[in-house]
């Protein structure tokens, strides 16, 4: 997504493909759910075009990983840029949260999906779910610690425990209510957050 | 694990003995990542045996799933005969999903790691992980309406706003937590859990 499609060399532009065909189907059946005849099948490519861009069928779930993940972020910080407090960029993640909860199309939050099936088995994948988690975490956390040095937030708020909190309450929230097709359990859980923000505004 | 031992036919313990061996397996790698060679070579059964007992390896990863998630009940229930308090009794979860984020064997926890695995695929198995998210829900919500009604707890709390809450937080931070192998992460939503709880304390 970053490199513009005009810009792109056919074998960018193809590897790119690939990425953007297969990365639903990753997010949703995860790496052991997705075969290389899923691949030829989805991309309408040969195998040995696809070996041409990628060594392994792992080398397309990291590149799916990080598409979705780039989509998770760039939904958020378009919702985040309309915010007028550090409260309300919060308040953006329960939407954006409540938004992918109601999508059934992308197949949820690629942070859970990939922590899910990496955690006992796949390093890399894991390596990368633990990336996004902290980058995550660290955009909440650098949220929180704007808002306490504004005066819009209490001092002696725990920054780290609360990141923590709200970025594990929102990715658990959204994975009941994907599972259940009910969107009431991310209502529930976006009002959880919104009292865990209420807590530390000034 | 209902049946004891001693009073099962040969063909029941059978039966018990691949579920038992699998439940670890299945609950680490899902239902996509396990393949009908990993349960001969753990069981140590040729594969006629195994399909003698059940149909599909799809019902060996259903009464896996429901031989982890009644380990896990039960987990909670020892734990919770030592309450005192309705707020013991819910406190008592935080502890429980800080067992199960630092023991590396089990492979955390079934509700999620299913629930993941199955929200975009598997039928039969998202089912099993449907009412395992609505049965925890009922529990822990039984334990605040009883909280409310004996007086420790507020009357008004929105108790199924507060069950789906617990559990969409203890869910999310195990993962996170097991993901990043840093137990902090439980802690944090332990103190987060704590916080709501104690919100609605008389």
């Amino acid at each position: 997504m970053k490199v513009a499609a005009m810009t792109m060399t056919k074998s960018q532009r193809t590897r790119h493909f690939i990425v953007e065909s297969m990365a639903e189907m990753f997010n949703k059946r995860g790496y052991s759910g997705t075969s290389m005849s899923d691949v030829e099948t989805i991309t309408g490519l040969s195998r040995g075009t696809i070996y041409h861009h990628f060594d392994t069928k792992e080398d397309i779930a990291l590149a799916a990983f990080d598409y979705n993940f780039e989509k998770l972020c760039k939904l958020v910080e378009d919702h985040t840029k309309r915010s007028k407090s550090f409260y309300d960029q919060l308040v953006v993640y329960t939407e954006v949260y409540h938004m992918i909860a109601t999508d059934s199309v992308s197949g949820g939050s690629p942070i859970m999906n990939t922590a899910i099936e990496a955690d006992d088995t796949n390093v890399l994948l894991r390596e990368r779910a633990i990336r996004a988690i902290k980058k995550k975490e660290n955009t909440i956390a650098g949220i929180i610690d704007m808002g306490i040095r504004s005066g819009e937030f209490k001092k002696g708020t725990d920054t780290r425990q609360l990141a923590v909190a709200i970025l594990s309450t929102l990715e658990g929230g959204l994975t009941l209510s994907r599972t259940t097709r009910d969107p009431v359990r991310m209502e529930c859980v976006s009002a959880s957050v919104k009292a865990l923000v209420n807590a530390i505004v000034n």
